[in-house]
C-alpha cells in the first residue's frame, strides 16, 4: 500500500502515531472516552497511540469534555491512509467501525458488546466483559497495570459509565460499574450523582437538531441472519416533546431505509427519568413481523410502547436477532 | 430444549455441573490443561464448573497428568445434553469446538488464537492475548484474582506452556510465557528444563500409532475464503522415522480428503530438537497452488521442507489464509 502524505507537512508527518485508537461510528460518550483512556494507558505501557473518533462528539460528550477540560479527539473517516495498525474500543462489528477496517490490522479490542463478524488472520489482544461500559473494563486495566488515572480522564471515564448505564438505571449495570464510578469520582473529585444527572440532561437538548440528525445521533447497524437492521436511540426527559415530531421523524427514517436498504429501522425513544421507551418501527413486512415477534407487541401506527426498555444491547438487539 | 437424563441415575444428575469447560477437538496438552486450570479458577470465583475434553488425551498429556498425579477429564461429544452454558479455552472457531456448540451459550472464552467465525447474540467474557499458550493467560488470571494455584495444576500449566512453545523454541514464545513457566516451576517444585524435554519426548513415541491416528493426533480445520483446509502436525525427534511411513501417511490423508471434502491437507512433521519441519501436502490443484504461493516453494512429490517452521498458528495458518 502506498501512503499519500502529500497533504501533510513534515511536522505533521513526524507527529503521526503508530496506532490509532477509536470507538464506533456515531460515537457516544463511551466510544470517545474509552479511546482517550485506552490510548493514554497504552502510551504508559510503551505503545505509540493516538485517540481519534469516527464522528463529531454529541452534546452529552461535549458537556463532559468541557467539564473536565479535555479536548475532543480529531475525527477520521479512513485509518489506512495513516496507519497499518489500530485498536478498537466499545465495538468490534466491522459495519460499526471505520470504513476501511479491512485494510488495517486490529491489534487490540476492549469491548462490552456481543462479538459478531469479527475475524482476524492472527492472534490479538481481546478483552471483553459483560459489564455496563467499556470504561469500566479500562478502570480494571489501569488497576491491573498499576497505572495512575489522571483526574481529567477519571472524570471522563465516570461520565461514560453514567452515560451507558443511565446512572445505574439500565439493566446492563453491574456491581463493577458502580464500584468503578465511585472509585473514579474520588480521583476526579466530583459528586457523581449531581454531575451525572446534569450531564445526561445536557444530552437530551434535542430542539436544535433536525430529524435526520436525531435518528443518526446514536444509531448502530446490525447484521441479523443476512438482514441489515438499524437500531437508533434517543434519550429525553420529555417523551411528548419527541413524539410531537413523529411525522417528520418517520419521513427521515423512510429516506434512510431507501438509501441504505435497511430491512428494518427501529427508533427507541427513552425517557431517562422513568426508564420507559417508545419505539417507532419502519421497514419491510418481514422486518416489522420480526419486531412484533421479538417483543410480542402489535405495532399501531408503526409504534409500540416498551415499558422498562432502556438498553439496546440487552433489551433490543438479542430479541431482534432471535426473532430473525 | 428437553434434557434426556434417562441414562443417568439420580446421584449422577445431582453431581452435574452447571457449566462445562473444554478446549478444542483433538486436544493437545494446553487444551486439556487450560480446561482443568480455568474450571478450578472459576470454582474459586463461585461458578459451578466441570473440566471436560473433546477427545482422549495424547501421550504427551498423559505423561504430564501422570507426573503431576491428576486425572484426565472425561470425554464428551455433545454439550447441550448436559448444560445450557459452556466456557471455551484454547479455541474459538466453531468447527474446532464441540459438535453442538450452536445449541449452547458461550459465557467465557480464554484463548491465544486468531478469532474466526465466532459470533454471539449477547455480550460475554472474552480474554485473548497473543502469547504462546492459553495457560500463560490463566497464570495471569490466577494472579489478578489472587487465587492460589495448587501445585499439581501449576505443574500441568507449565507442561502446557512448554508443549505449546516447544520449550521456548517456537516463535510464538513471549517473555510472559517464560516468566509464567519459571513462576509455576517454583509452585510445582520441578526442574522445568529436564522435565520439559522428557515430556516432549514422551509425546513423540509414534511407533504404536497407525497412520490414520498420526494425521489426526494434532489436527485442526480452518475455513479459508470458503475452502476447508486441514493442518495437522506431528512432533518427532527423528524426521526419517516418520518419513519412512510417507506412502502410508499419504494414503491416510487422501482417504480423509475424500471423506471430509478438504480442499487442502497439510501435514507438518516437526523435528523438536532442531526446529525444522517437512510438509506433506495433498489436495486440489488450487489448494496446492495456495500452499506453494504461501511458502514460495515448489512441491516435489507432494513434499516441501520448511526450515525453522514449528508454529502452525504463526508460521502456517496466516500464510495459507493470505494465499487463499
Amino acid at each position: 500500500m502506498w501512503l499519500d502524505l502529500s497533504h501533510m507537512d513534515k511536522k505533521e508527518y513526524l507527529l503521526m502515531a503508530e496506532e490509532l485508537v477509536f470507538g464506533h461510528q456515531n460515537p457516544d460518550t463511551d466510544a470517545i472516552v474509552a479511546a482517550i483512556a485506552f490510548a493514554h494507558l497504552q502510551q504508559q505501557r510503551g505503545y505509540d497511540t493516538e485517540a481519534v473518533a469516527l464522528g463529531e462528539v454529541n452534546e452529552e460528550t461535549a458537556y463532559a469534555l468541557d467539564h473536565f477540560n479535555h479536548q475532543a479527539p480529531r475525527v477520521i473517516t479512513r485509518a489506512s491512509v495513516e496507519v497499518k495498525k489500530v485498536m478498537l474500543v466499545d465495538h468490534n462489528e466491522p459495519q460499526q467501525s471505520v470504513s476501511d477496517i479491512a485494510d488495517v490490522k486490529v491489534t487490540h479490542v476492549i469491548d462490552h458488546h456481543r462479538i459478531m463478524g469479527f475475524d482476524t488472520s492472527e492472534p490479538l489482544y481481546y478483552r471483553a466483559e459483560p459489564v455496563g461500559c467499556t470504561s469500566t473494563i479500562l478502570w480494571e486495566l489501569y488497576n491491573e497495570e498499576n497505572v495512575t488515572i489522571p483526574a481529567d480522564i477519571a472524570g471522563l471515564m465516570l461520565s461514560a459509565i453514567i452515560s451507558d448505564t443511565l446512572l445505574f438505571k439500565s439493566p446492563t449495570t453491574t456491581p463493577l460499574d458502580q464500584q468503578a464510578v465511585k472509585s473514579l469520582a474520588k480521583i476526579a473529585n466530583v459528586d457523581y450523582e449531581t454531575y451525572g444527572l446534569e450531564m445526561l440532561k445536557a444530552g437530551t437538548d434535542l430542539s436544535s437538531k433536525s430529524e435526520q440528525e436525531l435518528i443518526d445521533l446514536d444509531a448502530k447497524s446490525f447484521d441479523m441472519s443476512g438482514h441489515s437492521v438499524r437500531v437508533a436511540q434517543i434519550n429525553t426527559v420529555d417523551l411528548d416533546d419527541v413524539l410531537a415530531r413523529q411525522t417528520a421523524l418517520k419521513t427521515a427514517i423512510q429516506a434512510e431505509i431507501s438509501e441504505q436498504h435497511y430491512d428494518l429501522f427501529v427508533l427507541i425513544i427513552t425517557n431517562i427519568l422513568n426508564s420507559d421507551s417508545e419505539a417507532v418501527v419502519l421497514g419491510s413486512d418481514q422486518g416489522k413481523a420480526a419486531f412484533e415477534k421479538a417483543f410480542n407487541k402489535q405495532l399501531v401506527n408503526d409504534r409500540a410502547n416498551l415499558p422498562g426498555v432502556v438498553s439496546r444491547k440487552k433489551q433490543v438487539v438479542p430479541q431482534l436477532t432471535e426473532a430473525y
